[in-house]
């Protein structure tokens, strides 16, 4: 049994040994989940995604030292970090290199790294991950920053559980590349260019800032996004009173350097600012529970579905996919027949 | 109403319009489907994927015109094309380079182009490629190539959907992607360095050997794949006595330069191979049944879903997720609640 009390005082195995119930997806995992629920809600979610090259992990290894050590002589706070690659349903490749590249912070009580591969089913890694970020919020980090590597529609879904989402670009990535920023932008609400020394950095600048003028302000933008997972999409946050009075955020596009640390402090001040224009209007609360309803509607689909097939006698799945593989019923036939019983 | 006999004589208007259809997951398009069913398992479905800047669009054009006229003086094939973009959940950035690419190609009638944005929810983007690819494979197109762009998850599963799996990779595109080939390495049926003309190809290709080297044997690696998705997976294809006979498939390793054409022709006689390959031995018909049960699966979970999101009363869910966002209870005990009715 883990203790969720060593956890919120800042017990660090406590803390790794719940991560991994939860990664899991075990009724122990479930069981502090419930307990922790209750103090979650303080940190700062930050994802930071974006193409593979663009040094993405260099660039959060960098807001981990600032956040601890603020040139300004702020007040250093506790960071998290969520490695996640969906890429890598098989192997651990990518996160290795993650961890190598964060073993300078590892001896710092204050920062929290933890690196998750893909789960593969359902949504299970979103689920996972989510679950992995309220231990940690409880736990007492003020910035809890979420990685994903690559910029598939797995990216886009862990993004969405953030308060502030970085997507990272980089000079001289080819055309490919150029393509997908069309979609990945939409989700920024900080563009960096990272790699910002190498040659290219003003035609990628130029071009990011004129998809960013075709773009929809970033309210509007945040609605549409919302329309895909939901089960009642008419719970999406929508322009209401509490939205009318409020300035838009205009997305920064800022230049960094993560191998000298140049920009990181810029950046960081930006991402600060961020969560004030959330918190002064009604944005923090909005994606708030935009967050929690993705988690529950990932939820309940998965235990929806785990359900059912616990109580579908395996032999009639197995004649069912056998007639499709003969071709004498169709997939859509086959699936009227398994949920309802009449004749396929 | 549309004519399946149409469709299945070749009219190209016929098949644009239920693609549509397909795309839409209309009650019309699930018609169809159904029909045009008994007519597939025809085409070779040749899946085309890789990490973003690697050329693939390129390729698979390439190879398209290879098909369609062969050097060898061998029958020209009828070829589709279904250009996949799940990284482009908004906008259809990426599709457009695509049909751009692909336009010297569009005169021939042998030759059928359809580009796919992400629909977003629940695998819908897979099962809807699903339908597109069994829509070609009737009409008659003897190779149906399915390119995605990116490198997560969803492609992995796209590349599921193929008899055989192509890995584009190119020299020089850092280290980020050379950690994601590590997981995306163990999809592939053939291993392609595009770009071959560039620097750093010897580099690639020793990296990439060194990785083949330290992979499983292909079949070996084709059932880990299949863990993931399976409602049942006792189902996968196992070693059974028509595999025990069989020899190995070894993976490829070809160099192609897309842009010159250099490469390509040895390329397709590859790909061939691979089909024979599969004839020859049993692997043709496991991976019909996996690619089936595959479909099958994810339709009954989003069937599932659907109907059960249908008799849920609204005012339940709205209710039931307010409490959420004040953290009176956690998401699990929600889920417990809306399915069960007993009091979170």
């Amino acid at each position: 049994m883990i203790a969720v009390e060593s956890l919120l005082n800042g017990n660090r195995l406590a803390l790794a040994r719940t991560l991994t119930q939860i990664e899991n997806n075990t009724p122990e995992g479930r069981r502090v989940l419930d307990e922790l629920f209750l103090h979650t809600g303080q940190a700062h979610l930050v994802g930071v995604t974006g193409a593979p090259g663009t040094g993405k992990s260099s660039l959060v290894n960098q807001l981990a030292r600032y956040y601890r050590n603020p040139p300004d002589g702020s007040k250093s706070r506790r960071v998290a970090v969520v490695a996640v690659d969906p890429s890598s349903p098989f192997t651990g490749g990518a996160i290795l290199g993650d961890r190598v590249r964060m073993r300078d912070l590892s001896g710092d009580p204050g920062v929290f790294i933890r690196s998750m591969a893909s789960r593969g089913s359902l949504g299970g890694l979103a689920v996972a991950t989510s679950g992995v970020v309220q231990a940690l919020d409880a736990a007492g980090f003020e910035l809890v920053m979420i990685e994903t590597v690559g910029a598939g529609q797995a990216e886009v879904d862990i993004a969405r559980l953030a308060h502030t989402t970085l997507v990272i670009e980089a000079p001289g990535l080819g055309d490919d590349i150029q393509a997908i920023k069309a979609g990945i932008l939409e989700i920024a609400d900080i563009l960096v260019i990272n790699k910002a020394d190498r040659p290219g950095v003003e035609n990628t600048e130029r071009a990011l800032k004129s998809m960013l003028q075709l773009a929809h302000p970033v309210e509007h933008v945040f609605q549409d996004q919302v329309t895909h997972h939901q089960l009642y999409p008419e719970q999406q946050p929508t322009e209401s009173a509490d939205v009318g009075d409020e300035r838009l955020w205009e997305i920064p596009l800022t230049r960094t350097v993560a191998t000298t640390g140049e920009g990181v402090g810029k950046l960081g001040v930006f991402i600060d600012q961020h969560r004030a224009y959330l918190k002064s209007g009604g944005g923090w609360s909005r994606r708030e529970k935009y967050r929690l309803q993705s988690e529950l509607d990932s939820l309940l689909q998965a235990t929806l579905v785990s359900r059912w097939r616990v109580s579908l006698p395996k032999e009639k799945y197995v004649s069912t996919l056998e007639q499709v593989v003969r071709r004498q019923v169709s997939p859509w036939q086959a699936v009227k027949y398994l949920l309802d019983g009449s004749e396929a």
